[in-house]
């Protein structure tokens, strides 16, 4: 499917009334499908003076125009239809009777059943998650896009545009196979023409269309089946909550009731707790879903029905337009609570395949799962039915353990114990860093030991992990501020004088091939993602857990978090080891002879396939 | 009622057959009760050889013997009763036919209906706990008791015994009034019968049977009776989940099933975290909950139904016998699950206004609320029926925010926030230390400023307040070891220098009439006890709550934990303030002029009277 028929507004629309004013509409979703579970749909038209007109439609098997709705501006105007099962692919005539009358030929398209499309995520993937900007600059042509709000690129400036897109992250397909990802999650693809700063994709200023720096939209459906076709999945990360502040329904709303408006400026309170706090104030309540994020990024009023609908729609039409595998949802906490329920909901039941997880940069395990589907009734009318979210509880708990001498393995432990609070902790999503945090080998003190550590722990415990683009050739840096954590991938761009793509000098090139070693293995062995789990107490600075499934393979992970060699008297593990007489430590191939006398050397976690 | 006739047994039996061994049986429940909902009463009967007698009932209306059960000692027999509803008090003749024939004419009492007795705990009221052994001594004729293990008193010693008594309490009752408590928690009054540092009542050697060092049993019902006669309530201090190593049920067992036992001592992993987390080992789940919470303190085996119906009707016949208002259990996530729930359930349906609370000593929200009655389905089939535990979390909390300089304010925000996981949070009880913490005075490094501010804190949040004897006058000392932090009482000792009770000189008597003044205003105005809650997030290190009811009265209680004074704009409170004009400090009596400009002093919490 190619995505040519979507709008090609490079600008924002003119202002209603404005010379430049153009009589075409446009409309919201630009396309849609036959087919749907849902038949209904609502159309944002949008043109100038458009609110005074009638509308009609010529008769169409199938198709019924349910009736129109004048919003508060002059220049849009909604439409709803609904489109029953029996309705053919092919184009619906609407007939606009107003000051300038017009027909707009509106196209549904037939769904796509290419089984390769939207298989979701499952523990046997890993994750690769890239700034698309930042990773690798494939098509210099798209660098500076005509029309759009910023007229350079400058990789000297950690704010400015890189010039990298999807042509760069498909040319480097190759090397995220080698080591061991099976799944791409770029930041936000959509357009973020923002006149600075936008390079994160956060800001979004289109809801229909890639952002032109990364490609075309029918670039992007290229790119997925690329990806598809090299075995490799992809997660698009969206934004439910705000815009960027020249979105088009933003510089020129629909209604003012589409966005939340304080008499000025008003942050959030950036905090979630509210929401099931029991003596919150409606005051705090009321910022954290409805302050703004940023001065740049107005917070959507998604208890409109229109917003909620507009939304809901705009993520059916990603998933069916480009078969692409998972949304990870951003901010997931500020949205309004039964919105959430409300997309979820109808994402889920068009798509059940698709991954979904959010993020929910929570400091407690109950308020991480209390954003996921959980074993709680609904609090304050909220039951979130996110399969799973990232799981900053397992990253804490790994940071915090190996930050400074032997930290406490009960921050980890204790990560997993919480598992308790949730329907499938499996679809959770854990990772060690990310784009705004610091990057984990600076926060473990750029230490290598600690390194394979992480890593180890990362690829063996439940869920899906998800690692940061240059996490496995020892970037660093603190994330202070957030462009220090966003360099460039060495080798992603023309004229770079290293190229870590191809060559990994020293340490860089031991890290990538212990990442690349045990995520292959993880690959080949399916008990370390659908094995179950089984976890010891930690005891004297040492961690055990161990992944084991009825077909009698078992895989220990053992961690010695001191700066000394442990002793570790193994019939502790008689549960899980009894049965077993040796192991060998899947990355070094070194043999454990003796499952009943483990010594661990000082700071390292062994990764032991048991054997009989 | 009168315990007259409950056994004398000063020093546990001796060994079955023995020389000394005594030919007159001991039967638990020592005397039993008719009109229990219950019908069922399970008698263990203990004298030597008992075992191969057969047992007759000699008619009784409304009574009958439904059989007998040998256990694995010759000592014991099992012997089941229904008592209808229609039996009167009275006493059966139970015959047992044996070796050596015997009549035992066991007593059914009726049950008393006083309303006076057992009136459960509400908000309203608030707990002073203290230890008897070391709070003061009211009869110096029980210091050292015949028979017993101990035979001396020294109150240089921490772990000796200093010669408290329940007289000692009850001579006191006018300061405990004094001071606004209306509540008194001792730690266990039973039998301690060790050769050692038992003075803290946790290791149970008699489960029917008041330590005589501390009174008889009749002095414990005529204390208890005094204090209602007071107007004030008891809970009592019990442990479910182990007895001393010199109980007469470990001396001589019943069977080896009625304990946990294993090749060597084995202690407690003390994680009850192992209950809920879903990947535990059996091994550390088995630890939790079967090993041994100290070498003198032999784990009781409650899976053993004989055993669960031993303790569940100990703790009825309590109830009953004394008319105490609540029961504090000790080291509640140690027992069994399911014992728990079936502990709970013939509990609180025999005594519904029966204050219970449980010692959960966790380091989580969701951790302390699984131990409660909270919103989760079962997990490994537990849910606990607790109504409420002590609040560790808010006694970390304020600790934490009072220690050094401007701790974050957010841990105590948080502490109530997770109140959404609880059916009903205003059954816990705060507190700011007990005897196994260091002294909050101490933590919070001696500041005069600071203590105003926990105990502001304590006496205006839901819940039922604990104040640890002592803190009020400023008691300290760090618990390294435990006898640290339970010293004696100034006053409460003859020859002691300075008395407390009855002249506090310098902070102390400021510590005193600060507590004193609070709990006296808590107990005049019930908004600060029934009244709804509403927090705000704390912002530059200011913390600000409201209680409020129906009847348009309204406590603002703001704290300021920094160095400086504090300029707080008081609009962001006009949900709660709106209607008011200005307040009054109900401790210091300063009026508070206008309430949208509000300075609050260095470290200072004010609790806030508005007035319209």
């Amino acid at each position: 499917m190619l995505l040519s028929a979507s709008p090609t507004l490079a600008a924002p629309p003119a202002k209603p009334g404005s010379a430049a004013a153009k009589t075409a509409a446009r409309i919201d979703p630009t396309y849609w499908f036959v087919g749907m579970k849902n038949p209904k749909l609502q159309l944002l038209v949008n043109a100038p003076g458009i609110a005074a007109d009638q509308v009609t439609l010529a008769t169409y098997p199938g198709v019924t125009l349910d009736g129109f709705q004048k919003l508060e501006s002059s220049n849009y105007l909604i439409v709803n239809l609904t489109v029953s099962p029996q309705a053919q692919p092919g184009k619906l005539q609407l007939k606009f009777a107003g000051a300038k009358p017009f027909t707009y030929s509106y196209e549904l398209r037939p769904r796509n059943a290419d089984p390769a499309r939207t298989q979701g995520l499952t523990q046997a993937d890993f994750i690769y998650f890239l700034m698309p900007d930042r990773f690798s600059n494939g098509d210099p042509k798209n660098d500076v896009v005509k029309g759009t709000r910023v007229n350079h690129i400058a990789r000297d400036s950690m704010y400015a545009r890189h010039g990298g897109d999807l042509k760069g992250i498909e040319n480097h397909f190759d090397y995220i196979k080698q080591l061991g990802a099976t799944t791409i999650w770029p930041t936000p693809i959509i357009e973020n023409d923002m006149p600075k700063a936008s390079y994160h994709g956060y800001a979004v200023t289109d809801c229909y269309k890639v952002d032109p720096r990364y490609g075309t939209n029918a670039e992007y459906v290229q790119f997925v089946k690329a990806a598809h076709g090299q075995g490799l999945k992809v997660v698009q990360d969206i934004v439910l909550n705000h815009w960027g502040s020249y979105h088009h329904l933003f510089l020129d709303k629909p209604a003012a009731d589409w966005f939340h408006a304080f008499p000025t400026f008003t942050r959030s309170n950036y905090n979630a707790f509210t929401l099931n706090d029991p003596y919150a104030s409606k005051r705090d309540r009321i910022l954290e879903n409805d302050g703004w994020f940023d001065t740049t990024m107005p917070d959507v009023n998604q208890s409109n029905p229109l917003v909620s609908t507009y939304l809901i729609q705009n993520f059916l039409w990603w998933v069916e337009a480009t078969g692409l595998d998972g949304y990870r949802i951003d901010t997931y906490p500020y949205s309004e609570p039964k919105f959430l329920m409300d997309w979820g909901k109808a994402i889920g039941e068009e798509y059940p395949k698709l991954a979904l997880f959010g993020e929910a940069w929570e400091g407690t395990e109950a308020e991480q799962a209390f954003f996921a589907q959980n074993i709680f009734p609904p609090v304050n009318g909220f039951k979130s039915n996110l399969p799973g979210v990232l799981d900053f509880q397992i990253c804490f708990g790994i940071s915090d353990v190996l930050k400074g001498d032997g930290g406490d393995l009960n921050k980890l432990y204790h990560a997993l114990q919480g598992d308790w609070m949730y329907v499938d902790a499996t679809r959770n999503v854990p990772f060690l860093d990310n784009h705004d945090m610091s990057r984990f080998y600076s926060v473990i003190g750029e230490d290598f030991s600690k390194f394979k550590m992480g890593i180890a722990w990362l690829l063996t415990l439940r869920g899906t992990p998800q690692l940061y683009y240059g996490t496995e050739v020892l970037m660093k840096n603190f994330s202070n501020p957030d462009g220090k954590v966003r360099e460039d991938f060495p080798g992603g761009f023309a004229g770079d004088k290293t190229n870590y793509f191809v060559n990994r000098p020293g340490q860089a090139g031991e890290a990538f091939d212990y990442v690349s070693k045990l995520a292959n293995y993880r690959k080949a062995h399916p008990v370390l993602s659908s094995g179950k789990l089984m976890q010891f107490i930690p005891q004297d600075g040492v961690y055990t857990y161990f992944r084991y499934n009825d077909a009698g393979e078992c895989v220990m992970v053992i961690a010695n978090n001191t700066k000394e060699a442990k002793k570790v008297d193994g019939t502790r593990y008689a549960e899980r080891t009894d049965g077993f007489t040796s192991g060998t430590e899947v990355v070094t191939g070194a043999s454990i002879a003796d499952l009943k006398t483990l010594t661990v050397p000082a700071h390292t976690a062994w990764v032991v396939e048991l054997k009989k």
